[in-house]
This record gives C-alpha cells, sequence and structure tokens, in this order.
C-alpha cells in the first residue's frame, strides 16, 4: 500500500509545479506532489492511483528477485538469528544497503538490530552514528531518513522558505518526528518538538508556519490549531476499521485535512492508493 | 579560571537545599548551587572562591602528573598528528578518558578529531555516536556533555520539575546547545531551540518556563525576555575586554542578571573565580 501525499495550496503565493513523483528509498514509500487552487475552478488534481500502481508493482518485481538471491529472514526468527542476518548481509558485497522494515516483533530490541546494521548501508539512517551526524552542526550524515526527508523535499520543491520560520514537529519517534525536527533546524528553522507529555500542544501549534505532524493520532489537529497561512505536512499515520475497505480498515492522518485546509495556506493531502 | 553558577531563588516554591559542589568532568568545570531569597534578611550566600581554588589546585596537581606520564601534543602540531596521538590514547589502556579541548587551532577540523576519540574513552560525550544515542528514544549514551548534564542536574537538585513545561534553549552549539536540548527532551520537556537565524527570539523566549541560555552574547536576554516565575540557567560565556581585571577581561554571561533576576522565580547567578 502506498501513501501519496499532496500539497494543496490555497493561494498562489507559491509557485505552482508539476505532478513530480519521489522515491525516496527502497522501501517504495512515495510522495506524490500536486496543485490544487480553491481560487480556480480548473484546478489540477493528480490521480496518483495509477503511479501508485506502477511502483507497487515495480517493487513487487524487485522484492521477488531479492528474495530469491539473497533469501528471507524467516518471520519467527529470535533476535540473534535476525542480528546473524544483519552481520552477513554487512559483510556481504552484493548487498548495498539494509533496510530494517519497522516495527519488529516484541521479541526483538529495535535498537540492538538497527546498532547492528553498518552505517555503509545504513539506508533508512536510522543507525545513532548517522543520527548523531544529522544532529551535530557540521555533521554529514550517509544517509538521511526518507519520510523527513521527503518532507522538506517538499517543503523545497514547493518554493516554502525554511530559514528562519518558526517550524512545529508533533511527535518524536525515532523514524519521523525526531530526524524532521533535525532537518528542519539544519535548514534555520526555529523548532519545536511536541509530544504526548507537551500540556498544551494546540498552543504551541498555533504558532507554528511550518507544521510536521508525524503522531499517529487521528484527526487529532483540528483547523484551530492552525496559524493562518500556515504549511501543514501531514504524514502520522494509523490503521482504523473500516468494514467498507477491502482490507477492513483504512490509513488515516494526524490532521483533520477538512478543517485544516481552510485555514492553512498550503496543506498536503492524505491519499491511499 | 572556574566558573560557578549559584541558582539564586526569588520565592520559596523550591526547597532550599545546602550547597553542593559539581564536578560533572575532568575538565574541572563546576557548578556551586546555593540559595539566595530576596524575602529573607539572613540569605545564605555562599562564596565559592575557597571551593573553586582547592578544585583548581588538584586540577592542577593531576595534570602536570598526567602531562608527565603520557607526554604533550605540543601546541603547533598538524591535524594529522594530533590524529596520531590520539589514536595512541584509543590504544593505550593506561588512558581511561580522552577530552578534546575546544576550540582547536584554525588549521584543525573540529570534527574530524572529535570523531577519532573512541566513544569508550569520550568522556565529554561528543562523539556523533553519542550524540546520536542521546537524540533517539531508548537511545543510552555512555557519556552526556558535561555542560548540559550540569544544568539538568541543577534543576534535579532544585526540585524544579522538568516534564510537560516548556524549555527554550538558546543556541545550537554542538557542545552545549544542542546537547542541552536533547536532554531538556529526555527529561519530557517541551523543547525549542532559538539561534542565530531565529526571527524573534523575544516573544520565544518569553514561553519558557525553563530557558537554558548558550549563545556566548554577552546581556543579550533582557528582563523583557523572561516569562514571570520562569527559571532561567545561563550557561553563555563570552570574553568582554576589561582594563581592570588582572588578566585585561572578563566573563559575561548571556542573561542581564540585574534584570533577569527580578522576574524569574530562580537564577543561576554568574560567577568567576
Amino acid at each position: 500500500m502506498l501513501r501519496h501525499n499532496h500539497l494543496n495550496h490555497r493561494n498562489g503565493s507559491y509557485l505552482p509545479r508539476p505532478c513530480v513523483s519521489l522515491r525516496t528509498t527502497a522501501s517504495g514509500r512515495s510522495f506524490t506532489l500536486s496543485i490544487r487552487s480553491s481560487s480556480s475552478l480548473s484546478a489540477i488534481v493528480i490521480n496518483g492511483k495509477a503511479e501508485g500502481k506502477k511502483i507497487r508493482d515495480d517493487i513487487k518485481t524487485e522484492v521477488s528477485r531479492m528474495k530469491e538471491s539473497i533469501g528471507v529472514v524467516p518471520e519467527d526468527s529470535s533476535e540473534e538469528e535476525v542480528l546473524r542476518s544483519v552481520s552477513g548481509f554487512n559483510d556481504d558485497p552484493c548487498v548495498h544497503g539494509i533496510l530494517v522494515q519497522l516495527p519488529l516483533p516484541s521479541n526483538m530490541n529495535e535498537l540492538n538490530i538497527l546498532n547492528a546494521v553498518s552505517i555503509e548501508k545504513d539506508v533508512d539512517g536510522f543507525h545513532p552514528l548517522n543520527i548523531g551526524r544529522l544532529a551535530m552542526r557540521g555533521g554529514k550524515p550517509l544517509f538521511v531518513p526518507c519520510t523527513p526527508k521527503g518532507c522538506i523535499e517538499l517543503l523545497r520543491r514547493y518554493n516554502i522558505g525554511i530559514k528562519g520560520k518558526r517550524a512545529v514537529v508533533i511527535g518524536r519517534s525515532n523514524i519521523v518526528g525526531m530526524p524532521a525536527a533535525l532537518l528542519l533546524q539544519r535548514e534555520d528553522a526555529t523548532v519545536s518538538i511536541i509530544h504526548s507529555k507537551t500540556e498544551n500542544p494546540e498552543e504551541i501549534t498555533r504558532e507554528a508556519d511550518i507544521l510536521i505532524s508525524a503522531a499517529g493520532q487521528p484527526n487529532m489537529v483540528r483547523g484551530s490549531w492552525i496559524k493562518p497561512g500556515a504549511v501543514v505536512i501531514d504524514v502520522g499515520t494509523k490503521r482504523v476499521e473500516d468494514s467498507s475497505a477491502p482490507c477492513g480498515f483504512r490509513l488515516v492522518g494526524d490532521v483533520c485535512y477538512e478543517e485544516a485546509c481552510k485555514v492553512a495556506s498550503a496543506i498536503s493531502l492524505f491519499l491511499v492508493v
């Protein structure tokens, strides 16, 4: 299942761009960017489904090939067995990148396994050495986590300035929230990080010129949380039961789009194809 | 020269504690904590000079001993020579900790030399692997940078809650600002980081329940920047020419103490002994 983010503009303050597809990592997670303007009746709305299907099919073929040539770590493996496999992939010159699909089963320590990935093959950028380099001024990470990198790319491609802006990140996960905050800071934003212990998230979110939400709390961010004219990127995902969906659930974002799109100057459109 | 931080309370909202000296690293940087209450005429003001002299003398002896037994890297060494020395200290089982005194001469790349320190001996906690572990949820740094750690210890010893509080850090240096922000976040504060590109530092600083300033901008933080009742820790230091001082300069903090102490509920007292 691919998730697409469309950046939707309420006004013409940013340059419209043609639809662009970013395939940020081998995981196949992708962003499709498009413009829709409420002031235009002939708004361009790109249906990303066809493109999503193509990417999905490509990945399917590639994964089948890799399964055959490299092998599979069985689902019921112990932490030790997974660590042994990671070590083998580290040493194998035919393997150029290793991506640990998270979350892991509860019998495994996530950090132990992430730490075991050779930094030269850590395409997810989750190795603490990569994260440390991301956090440090002048530090040069070999890889940068894909979703946060996609958020920054989304802003760049829409010519949305980051330097000096107030940026708020909701969520501090190792995978999205924390590296997103570090990346925004590298771009000279003034960053605040909101999390489950924050006492007044609504008030702080309202200060943001740029808001990236990665909490996994369906529709938590209401229109009243958003400063008029802010740019909103929603990368939260949560499965919500939906009997009408073929798989029995649908993915829902953090931002209540219907409310937020009336306040934000640009907002990502949450689509699952 | 030792710098002492006294935490000075305007009201009785926190438990008074006896004077405590924290020697956070082998660098000899220390904090002396004391209480002074404006509502009490018999306020306890601890003169840390005697204690400072004792620590300085102890370190002097220890440094002389180390110079003799381990040797000295000459001041005019090249980056390569310093890297060779660091490598030798890494391999020497008699050396238990390595601290690179910053800033380095301009002919050396700071990150190259910090990266060369074995993580097991990185007592400053500046190695990117240590910083990455500090940034990651569940990450376990082997060492934590001393000044930020001292700030958290100062808050703890005065029973100042951090969890859920709005914390603002001024400055994003690898040595103080950035790790201070990471540590505050680990303590569940809601953290904002202000830096030279921040457009409205005064406004953001005024949101802080806890303010740690590490910018090196003498007296930048005025009384009007501080939320009434906030806790203020000033770890900024800048040499300012002073012909009346024996060495021709004095160290000045970021916070204009005379103004700030009238607004804050607790504030560190900047003393150089």
